[in-house]
């Protein structure tokens, strides 16, 4: 007997008839004697329908009343599959983010967990019941409502994971695993058996959208083992675990590209101690990510700083570079959209020089021009023109070889 | 300065526009100076959407889970309103059933409030917050999520009302208050100004659609005022309280036609001590609500026990006979639908006799055939063919002078 968490995304639990499939899968799962907690998202749709509702009556909700309303999706699919359940005789509880004990801080729309007290829910599991936990939501230490943001059911899957001691943890998705590029962009793209947690989030957050970074942050951080699957077929998935020394074989395991970024110009900041600090805590305080920086110092005296953040966080990146810039006297922020992230990831790269070398002469020699550069111990990452991403990635792809095994 | 609680109806707040106009109402109440706790439901329409999308997954959903899925309805409805109120500038806090420490009972899709720990809300309120409450659910002590019945929201708003010991309680509807009997049926019907806790929990549970009679008992338990009005119009609208002398002077106050009931006769149970007990503890133990109650002892040592249950309890109390009469050693169930009960409904009664006669004098001039009498003080019930509903509606309202002042 193992226990295992699963956890089904919004397009695994899309309709009524997903719903059963997947109440399929786990009755499957539980017949072979296993103690099953399934976390799931909302219905594909459902939460952008609500914040369609939302910005028709207020085009700035509040963050409070935001987690109130995206709640409800996923308890609607709680509710809806453990009926399923019921009705292939299986004994199922579903349970809200706040029954499951997850307390998270009072971040609105972006919260942590910080604890979970799986009290509750260990009891009905013991009595042999599968658990239903709604992803993305928890409660805060006064009982509001928050939500874990972007991705945030995979990570309630994983913390739970984590929380419960389970022996496996399955997020299930709409993708087989994870591959060595989109595989919609590059046809011969091949699929990872395994691949570490600091690829995953290198990977992560060079926008392959498998899974968010917090999620990977978190299985890292506790040792969660985890497997990416699809929820429509039984092909295996890509595990993702801790470095093993085999790993650093591969000098590149994937090539990612992140299309929703937007590239900040600040030109002209007054050059002095401080200036900078002072325009990346604005943006901190405001809880933009800012991800790729660069800075430039020009003509005496005057600083150019670059930066890239995700499109959706650009209005309020500017809203709160305002007051610093004031602050700092002076500053002009351009703002462009059409740019694109190519990364490539691997854990080989530590112990090995001449990725650059390769990445760069590849893309030159496609004649793509290089806007940003930013790079890590595992990963290098280049601005260059949205319109020449997906032809970026194909050349990449081939030029580390990564169609062979 | 007052605090007034507002409970606004599903058809109320039925999409974003209606909402909006919610919100505009609130905010003029609060311009006054007046503390406010709205109650809302769930978007008209919603509730039924969940109920189709579970009986799509299993035809007999568990009602733990029905709760959990239903009060998701609610739960929309508050953070959209709070979201509507912060747009024209007026401070709003939602709060679910739980996070508004509404617990209840654990009787799943029928729960009874225990106790309201209203300490958190009274905070936000003191802080300025108009609250915004989720009608119709709440929470058992062991944090599962219950929902309240039919009328529930009405519950949560009169509940509170106790609780908070507010000043005013307002029920908006998309009616205009109690009228002597349906408008739509009986066209010179009145909108009564003000009616006795008594006679209006007659009428609900007569069948007029107004409120649940549990709303009803709980405000006259508690010694609630409040009054039900219209949110499409600023009428006036039927102000519900405690029996004064001067309403006594009236004989009828209203007539109340019930279509949503069904008659349930079990004939030749064995006449013995205990066998109605029994028949009737079973559909207690169902949580059936049994309404009108005869019984007939006919040929030796056999009897007949005839009563009514509302429709949607049907199944349920056929389901729960069958044991109950197996015990007994038999028994024969048959059911009717189609069945009317018409009652008047009047404190004045207990005073004044003759009401009786007139009712059955009425509907024997018209030909109309009483199948079922039952009397409590202030009232007269009667069950006819669903077919002579509403004629009968119009003759005994015209019978008892009702559309005259």
């Amino acid at each position: 007997m193992a226990r295992i968490i699963q956890k089904y995304g919004g397009t695994s639990v899309g309709d009524v008839e997903r719903i059963k499939n997947v109440a399929n899968r786990i009755k499957a799962v539980r017949d072979q004697g296993n103690e099953l907690v399934v976390v799931v998202s909302a219905r594909a749709g459902v939460t952008n329908e609500l914040i369609a509702r939302a910005k028709a009556i207020n085009p700035m909700p509040s963050e409070r009343e935001m987690d109130q309303l995206l709640a409800v999706g996923e308890q609607e699919t709680i509710a809806l599959t453990a009926m399923a359940l019921h009705g292939i005789g299986v004994p199922a509880k579903s349970y809200t983010g706040a029954q499951a004990g997850i307390t998270t801080d009072t971040v609105h729309t972006k919260a942590k967990i910080k604890t979970i007290n799986a009290k509750a829910l260990e009891k009905d599991l013991k009595a042999g019941n599968v658990i239903i936990v709604a992803g993305f939501q928890g409660i805060d230490e006064e009982g509001h409502t928050t939500t874990l943001g972007r991705g945030g059911s995979d990570l309630t899957g994983i913390a739970l994971a984590a929380a419960i001691k389970a022996d496996k943890c399955e997020i299930y998705t709409d993708v087989d695993g994870v591959y060595t590029a989109d595989p919609r962009v590059v046809k011969d793209a091949r699929k990872l058996a395994e691949i570490s947690y600091d690829e995953m989030l290198e990977l992560a957050s060079s926008g392959s959208k498998v899974m968010q970074s917090r999620s990977v942050e978190f299985a890292a951080k506790y040792g969660v083992v985890f497997e990416v699957r699809s929820s429509f077929n039984n092909n295996p998935g890509t595990i993702v675990k801790a470095e093993v020394a085999s790993m650093e074989k591969v000098l590149v395991r994937g090539v990612a590209v992140d299309k929703d970024q937007a590239k900040v110009v600040v030109s002209n900041i007054v050059d002095k101690p401080g200036s900078a600090a002072r325009v990346f805590r604005a943006l901190s305080d405001a809880h933009v990510n800012v991800d790729m920086i660069v800075q430039n110092v020009g003509r005496a005296g005057v600083a150019n700083l670059t930066f890239t953040v995700p499109q959706t966080e650009m209005k309020k990146a500017v809203l709160a570079l305002e007051p610093a810039l004031k602050e700092i006297g002076g500053g002009q922020v351009t703002v462009t959209e059409q740019i694109a992230k190519l990364s490539v990831v691997g854990v080989g790269m530590k112990t090995h020089s001449g990725v650059a070398a390769t990445l760069f002469q590849s893309l030159a020699e496609t004649e793509i021009n290089i806007e940003l550069i930013s790079t890590s111990e595992i990963k290098i990452s280049v601005v260059i023109g949205l319109e020449k991403a997906d032809e970026a990635a194909r050349v990449v792809h081939a030029a580390f070889k990564l169609n062979q095994l």
